[in-house]
């Protein structure tokens, strides 16, 4: 049986990262070999440059710069974590790939989409076979990260709105990708949310 | 008087940080204000990029990641240092920019030619008013890295046969585009070499 890709989206908070762990947890258990990442990151020379975008002061790069140093990290993910896994016939999940990169640069900066989707095409060229997009009100997302210790520097610096703004791109993206998307309501308790996640996948895989 | 952004290119030790150094000398001399930079570098982000790309194994990253990486830097490069000074109505001379890329990636991986293109007017999207060639012999650039201390890692590492591709490839860039283009025989004493170079910007200039 071949590899399958699978992506984690959605806002600050949604539960990308809760999920993407409980989903690897329910593969293996059901006999399927299962490896998670993450981006930015997700092999030793992407870590690096996630390291090197993020370190530093906010603004040090612009946006652009700040694209093409993803979509190298990106492109270093994809050939030393996610394609030799995929050969060895694995499930990839990755929490956050190329569609976050569409909300977070794109929408930040509303002219950069189009360069966005340009650069997409020429250096990555590969989306995930399946995308559980965890969907929940920002408020939702807000509240449970007021919960965890230490502030969430995130929401404060980007706003409320800006997190609506970037749902609704989300949403979008899923409605313009039916056959990729899975749209997950995130709001209920985590356990329900696995189970839906799981219900989907495993469809997906035929399991 | 607006400023001029004027670029040195051509193989290893051709001479162009030579010639560069001068020519920003005689610019001064001459009263214009010139700024000497060079890639892969040029301005703080950039040189962090350079250091990530060139430090370490020499294998870590792909042509295409590396390709990306140089990308970054030349963007921040250019909006750091080239874009700020050109508006000061400053001379901009850099050692090397995107045409060291078309022939680096562009031939030690031949198929990447388009890419390097296509990323170069998508993120990119400037070419120098003028670009100084240093033309010389490989073989007469390996006997001055000989003169120099220590070993010229990459005469070894790229074997001159590769140096006379480069070479060759750098010869079509300018046939290709003889206006902004001025191939500079190299092969002659500096203070020769550095006239040459003199009398083709001054003349662009209006010197
Ligand atoms: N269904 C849920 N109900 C309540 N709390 C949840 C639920 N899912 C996750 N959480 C909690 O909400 C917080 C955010 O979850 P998580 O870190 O998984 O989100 P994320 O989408 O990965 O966020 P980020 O974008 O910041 O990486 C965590 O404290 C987590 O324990
Ligand atoms: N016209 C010349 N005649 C003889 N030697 C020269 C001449 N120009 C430069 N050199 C010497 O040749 C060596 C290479 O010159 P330089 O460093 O300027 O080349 P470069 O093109 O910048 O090389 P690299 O690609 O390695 O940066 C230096 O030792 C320099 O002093
Ligand atoms: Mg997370
Ligand atoms: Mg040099």
């Amino acid at each position: 049986m071949g590899g399958s890709f699978l992506s984690f989206e959605g806002i600050d908070g949604s539960g990308k990262s809760t999920q993407a762990r409980r989903l690897a947890a329910a593969l293996q258990a059901a006999g399927r070999a299962a490896l998670l990442t993450r981006e930015p990151g997700g092999s030793p020379g992407a870590e690096e440059i996630r390291r090197l975008v993020l370190e530093g002061e906010p603004d040090r790069w612009s946006a652009e710069t700040e694209l093409l140093l993803f979509t190298a990290a990106r492109r270093d993910h994809l050939e030393k974590t996610i394609r030799p896994a995929l050969a060895r016939g694995e499930v990839v999940i990755t929490d956050r790939f190329a569609d976050s990169s569409r909300i977070y640069q794109g929408m930040t900066r509303g002219d950069l989409a189009g360069t966005v989707d340009a650069l997409h095409a020429l250096m990555i060229g590969v989306e995930p076979d399946l995308t559980l997009l965890i969907d929940i009100d920002p408020e939702v997302g807000l509240s449970r990260a007021m919960a965890r210790k230490g502030t969430e520097q995130r929401f404060e610096d980007m706003g409320l709105d800006m997190q609506r703004r970037m749902r609704a791109g989300f949403l979008a993206l899923a409605a313009a990708q039916p056959a990729r998307f899975r749209v997950i309501d995130g709001a209920r308790p985590e356990a329900e949310v696995a189970a839906a996640v799981q219900d989907a996948v495993f469809r997906h895989l035929g399991l």
